[in-house]
This record gives C-alpha cells, sequence and structure tokens, in this order.
C-alpha cells in the first residue's frame, strides 16, 4: 500500500526538496505539487490524496490546513509561528474528521532525539552546558533549538529532583567567556563560516563525560522527518504537534 | 536517613576510590572497610551494615555475596564474570531474605546511557558506526562495550523492522580500513596513548548527523554509580543485574 | 589594482560557484565566463583577462592550460590527473613566458593546512590514527586524502628519526576493527549518509592526545582556496603543483 | 650515550610523576633525587649531573637554577612566575657557562603544539573562536592557554594582514552567550566534572572548518615535554623559555 501525497508550497526551497525526495521511498506516492495559484481542494479530489505536506509560510499556512482538512486530507506541517489558539482549532478539525496531523516546527529527526536523548539523560547527570554552532550570519544568539534544550534539562532535572550545580567561576576575566545563562544551563553560541547548524550537549560526571551532538549540513536534514510524519499520521485519528509526538 | 555501607576489597584500585568517594556523599556513611582476612559477617552485624560493596576479584565475589546476603546485608557488586546459575543462585537468596541487591559489571553511568540512548535512536537512525578508543596497552579489540552497543543497536533496529544498511564499499585500498563488522555495525577501534577510554557512536541521517560520546579518564567514573546502587537497592527487595536496572 | 578573470567550465558544477564566489572579492573582476564552445583565446585577449580558472575535465584541462598560457594568461587549474610530463611541459611553457600559474587538485585551504599542520605534529608525536568519514555513496575507502595524510605522516616520522609504534592488539575479534595499515598508519573510513567529507587526524601521547579535524560540508570549502591562488600566481613567475605551494 | 639527571622537588606531584617516567627512556639516566633538605651541588658533583630538573616551587626556583647552573648541570624548569629579570639572570649565567637549559612554564608537547599549529592556520583563515573547558574546581576562567592562543591568533592574523571578522550578533538572548572577547577572539569557557583540561581552536570558512583540539586527562601529559627538554639541552650552550623553543 502506498500513500498519495501532495506538496503544497513546492516551488520553496524547503518544497524543493521534499518534491526530489519523497518519490525515493518505495511507500510514498508523490501524486501532484501544488502552489501559490493551484486549487489545493480540487487536487486533493482530484488525486485522491491522503496527505498534503504544506511547505508555505505562516502567513497561510493556517487556512491551507483548514482547506486541507475540510478536502479530507491529513495535514503534514513544517511552519512555526502557530499560535495555541490555531492549533487546538485545526485539532479540534481534525478530531471532528477522525484524520491524523501533524504540525512540526523542525522536521530534523536527529535534532528532536538529541533533545530527547538530553533530556533522559539529565535525569541522572546535572552537569551540564550547551554548545551550538551556526553560520556567521545568524543575527541572534543563542539557537531556539539550545534554549528548548536547555529548558527541557531544566524540567528533567528538576523532575528527578537533582540540585542544580553551582557554577564555581569566580573571576571571569573576559566577560562572557562562561557563556549564558539559560534556565541554569550554560549555553555557548559559535558564530563561523562553514557551519550550518550543530549543536553539543555536554554533561559532566566525575571522572567522565557524555556528551551528545547532533550536526546538520543543509535540508535534506529534514526530508526523513517528513517522510516518516507521512507514515505515522496515517496511523492516527487526531493531529499532534512536534515531531517528538510520533517518535 | 543514612545508609551504613561495608566496602570489601578496600585496598584494590577500586576499593581505594570507593572509600575515598563514598564519604562525600552525605547520605552515604561509611562504617568499615575490609579486606581478605577480616570475617566479614562479623562487620555487617557489628556495624548494623545496611550494604556492602564487594569490588573484589571473580574468585571470591560469589562466595561473598553469598555471606553478605546471609548476614541481611545487601550486595552492591562491581566483578564481571559471574555465570547465569550464581546470578540465579544469589537471585532466589535476595528473594527469600527480600534483600535488595545489584551484580554490575560496569558501574558508569554515562557509558550505560550512552548504550541506552544508542539503542533508542537506532529505532529511527538505521545507519550507524562506532568508533572507540583505548590506551595502546589494550590487546584485544573491539571492547566489550563496543561489542555490546552493536548488540543492542542491532536488536533495536529490528525490533523497530528497519532493513540494515548494505555496506557501500566496493573497493577496500588497505583491508580493515571499513571496520570490523559486529552484528552488523562497523566497528573501529583507535589505539592510542592519552586515551583511558572513549566510546562513540555515530548515527548518519540524509543532511545529519546524530553522535553519542561517551570519555571517561580514569576510575573514579565508576563511583557515582557504586553510589546511585546503593540509594537503589534500598528499595528494592531482589537482586538485579545491570546499573541500567536502576537508571 | 583588481584582477581580470574568465572562469572556464562555467556551467559545471565547481564552474557555477567559482562565477557566484569570485564577485563576492573586492579585488577579483570577473570579467567572462567559458563553455565548450567558446573561443578561449579570443575572450582572454578581448577581456584582457589575467588569470583563466579552469574546472573543466581532465580530458581538455592539459589543452587549456596551454591555450591559456599561449594567450598569455595566467592558469589556475583544479584538475587531478595530470602526469609528471603534462605537469613538467606546462611549468616549461609558463616559465619561457614568465607566468605564474598553479596546478592544485584539491583546492580546500583547511584540508591542506590538516595535513601540513599533521606532518609538523608528526615528528613530535609518533603515535598517530586518521578517522576520515564520507557520505555512503563514497565507493572506496580510505580516501585519496587520508592516504595522502598518511604518507606525509609517515615521511616526517621517518625524517625526525621517530620509531613507528608497533600496533599492541593481539586479538582483533572481528577482523578489520583495527582498521587498515597504510604507511604504518592506521586509516578509519566510516561511510554514513549525513557527511560529505571529514577527516580527523588523532596523535596519542602520554596523558593527552592532539587531534586536527577538517570538516567540508559543500564545494563551497574549494572557493577561498582558488580565490587565494588567484592572488598568489599574480607574484609569481613560474608554475606551481598543489595549493600548499602558495601556502 | 645517556643523561644523567637528577629530579629536584621529586616528592611533589609533578616530581613523582617525573621519577616514574624518566627511567622509561632508555637514553635517560636518573642518578638521584633531590628534596627539600639536600644538598644540590653536593648532589649533581657526586653524581655527574648533566641535568637537574627541578620541578618547585616559584618561591624556590630562581635560586635552585642558580645554585644548579654554579655547580655545572644544565636547568630545566617547570616553573611559572620568574621575573623578565630573573630569566635574563639566569640566561647570562648559562652563557657565561656556555650550559644549555630551559624555563618552560608549560611542558605539554601536545599544548605547544595546538597553540603553534593555530597560529599557522590563523595566517589564512581568520573566522577563529576558542572552545575550552576545565574540571568545576577551576575558579577562573578563561584558562591561561586560551588567553595566550587567541593572542598568538591575532597577532599570527595581524601579521598576515587579514582583517579581523565582526561579529555579526546582533541580539544576544542570554548576555554571556556568545562568549568572552579576547584579543578579538572570541573565548567560550566549560566548567564541568569529568575534564582536566581541554581546548578546542575552531577556524571557520566558506563551507568547511577546521578544529585543532588538545585534550589533557592527568599530570602524565608532561612527561615526554620533560624527556624531549632533557635532550634539547645537552645540544644548546644558552638557556631558552618555553618548550616552543624546542619544538
Amino acid at each position: 500500500m502506498t500513500i498519495n501525497i501532495i506538496v503544497n508550497g513546492a516551488n520553496g526551497k524547503m518544497g524543493k526538496q521534499a518534491v526530489a525526495y519523497l518519490p525515493t521511498q518505495t511507500d510514498l506516492n508523490l501524486v501532484a505539487t501544488a502552489g501559490r495559484n493551484d486549487n489545493l481542494t480540487q487536487l486533493i479530489t482530484q488525486h485522491q490524496a491522503d496527505i498534503v505536506v504544506d511547505l508555505t509560510t505562516a502567513e497561510v499556512a493556517f487556512s491551507n490546513a483548514t482547506t486541507i482538512i475540510n478536502a479530507g486530507a491529513r495535514p503534514v506541517i513544517g511552519t512555526s509561528g502557530f499560535s495555541d489558539d490555531e492549533i487546538k482549532t485545526l485539532q479540534q478539525q481534525c478530531k471532528q474528521k477522525k484524520l491524523g496531523g501533524i504540525i512540526a516546527p523542525n522536521f530534523s529527526i536527529s535534532a528532536i532525539l538529541m533533545m530527547q536523548l538530553a533530556a533522559k539523560a539529565a535525569a541522572y547527570l546535572p552537569n551540564v552546558e550547551i554548545i551550538e554552532a551556526h553560520h556567521n550570519q545568524k543575527k541572534d544568539a543563542p539557537s531556539g533549538t539550545a534554549a528548548k534544550t536547555a529548558t527541557m534539562i531544566n524540567a528533567a532535572r528538576e523532575a528527578a529532583q537533582l540540585a542544580v550545580p553551582i557554577d564555581p567561576t569566580v573571576v571571569e576575566q573576559y566577560p562572557g567567556c562562561r557563556g549564558g545563562d539559560c534556565h541554569q544551563v550554560k549555553i555557548h553560541s559559535v558564530r563561523l563560516p562553514g557551519f550550518v547548524a550543530t549543536q553539543e550537549v555536554i554533561f559532566g560526571n566525575t571522572g567522565e563525560t557524555l556528551s551528545i551532538r547532533h550536526n546538520s549540513i543543509n535540508r535534506e536534514a529534514f526530508m526523513p522527518g517528513i517522510a516518516l510524519s507521512c507514515r505515522e499520521v496515517m496511523k492516527l485519528d487526531e493531529l499532534v504537534y512536534g515531531l517528538e509526538s510520533v517518535l
């Protein structure tokens, strides 16, 4: 059995990657691609699409999702920026129609695993710092992934009733060298050409260290997560948020 | 409430470390140390020991364990080389007395977490290789930890019904450069001075990699796992095998 | 003063990158691009080109080089596969015309530095192994860079009269796990998706290790080396081989 | 020919290591050990010592050095904290007697190589950041080695007339996450148990990165540098400063 898929936003950077990648998966059947001027409802009906992978922009993603669900297809959406209300609305729509669906701001399987495994380790190893490296055109620091990881680590540490280690540094000769404090986890942000997106979570323990490192080099990194999501939403009868929901 | 602990084998390399480390933990009370010529039963009774941490050798560890259980203390044993029959016998003895206990061939929390996290990731990322590095006096390769990790990865991959990737190498110009095949996982063993024990499990995915790396620099690495085991066996009424049982 | 440059082979993968990159350098002036059907001599004269960056194929690169030199421009050539005789011939042609030029099979500055720095360290640290990782479509192992690095390391070690360390491994439980022996340096080749080309040279010493690691993620990695070569050949009156000649 | 060596400060942590290590080297002959109450001049004469390895403290090292030189032996001194005047005085004393000698605040060969190689690479790759990790009992940050490396990198970059890259970060959401600015090189200091002393210098270039990483796990790391210094001072007729002088 193959799954019929339409890629919406097929001319964008992510869309092009999806159009190239999905046909390499024998169980996934790319039946159509759609852009701004196409009638999505019509395409879904015409091609009996099971799923629409929506890789458009925040402005139109909510409206697209409603269209997809109304036409009886399952939404697989890679846009960040949905409000909590919008997510709830779409979840109700999916529930009514007993349709699976997923909204995931990050489709990288390895990035999500990195965060999950780091949270698991933090329940035993409270001493931890994060180093993330991105290209030198990134204007902000730290990365959203690093800040989210710090939140998850701190929550896991708290749930395990582990005390937060006290920073031993007394003298910081060059201000900032000890990193930024985010939810009681030190984050160090490197900005250099030659990186796309790298993050290492380092746990220190007496006599040993444990590191979990994720490195991505291009947008293809999101493709296996999109394919996995397509397979998983077929088994669901509700809309879930975050790739972690199907891992 | 503090836990009364006797360290047996207190003059060995591991024993000395335990004698130095355990008193740094406020909830653990080192009440006595024991060596070859001490009467262990008498010491347990005299000091009302809750636990005996046995860091002796394979030859005497089984006999020690029986002594410990008979005297009503909980065994925390760091010896490898027990037979399945011996483990079963000790488990029956503990069950009868409703005593907790643990036998762990590896007390490193980070090493055990590395294996567990690697098995979890292998359920989604079937492309994986292991690099382990040890000091150049180690005579065998690969390390037992690397072989065990490969077994766990392969089992997790199989349980997730993921196909084992086929090695693409057609020409291996220098025999061995592609590593050794252990349970369908390539292992690369580095032997150099300056390493104690390091292992990296690398998962490759389209456009990204995920690495889990453990590095240990001395025997102190086993101490937090021994302390954790002491806390956990107090809550048990049976003997478990492997530090993973209490993580 | 700016340098006038023509890119030949402008429609190839490398050519396209060069056409995009060179104009980002204020001192480099891309005056024309050339393909199979263009008259290179005419373009050089017409645009008063100082340099032709030739990113064509092994079949035509020698003939192109002669054309470039005869037209009075400096060749910057990124093709491997020249014979020693061909290189000598082109060097004589350049010498006669007092023209600078370069043939470099690898224009990555960091890759060349990695090899040079490794050779320097090998004069003090004879215990060394190489780990290289490439994508899993690479059919051969080890990489040419790894083999070349091993040769350079072994030569440096010999020049410093350091004894080659003896491999301590007695038992190799899974054949190949200790890597391939290339010029008395162990090479470990990892093949996984998510890597483009990575190499780490690890030196072990009593109580410490020194690692030199190169990671490239796309063809852009060759562009700064091409730009550097353009600047350097303007100062030369002969043709040199290898990017290392101008570092 | 073997070299006759006395270790002074033989009961200190470093001294003990040296007393254990030097006899493993076939060309080095440990003829005596000395402590606070020994007559160093007498020991040198009695044992015809070629070299005294002085591993005492800053308070007595200068006075010891004078004693060593006056007795006709070569000083190999591992103390930091000498003033410029003291160094000059000892250099004059050695020159007069045509004796080799060395004062090195850091005897780790790999650490010195890391700094030298980083300075070499900085002449081509101006985008660079430093990550250093030390145990969590270290009270200050960054490490002296990191600050020294930053100084050397900046000087090499300047000598090569390379522009210092501008930090692109516009928003630093958690203050300090972009690291500390030391001589226009960002330094990130990690403080975690399980590390002794680690430093990574990361150079970023278009499409690629080059990293040089040093990891030390115990005081033995200084022993090969002491042995190398013993061999090298035999060839000198002056006192040099820094292990880099003999590499």
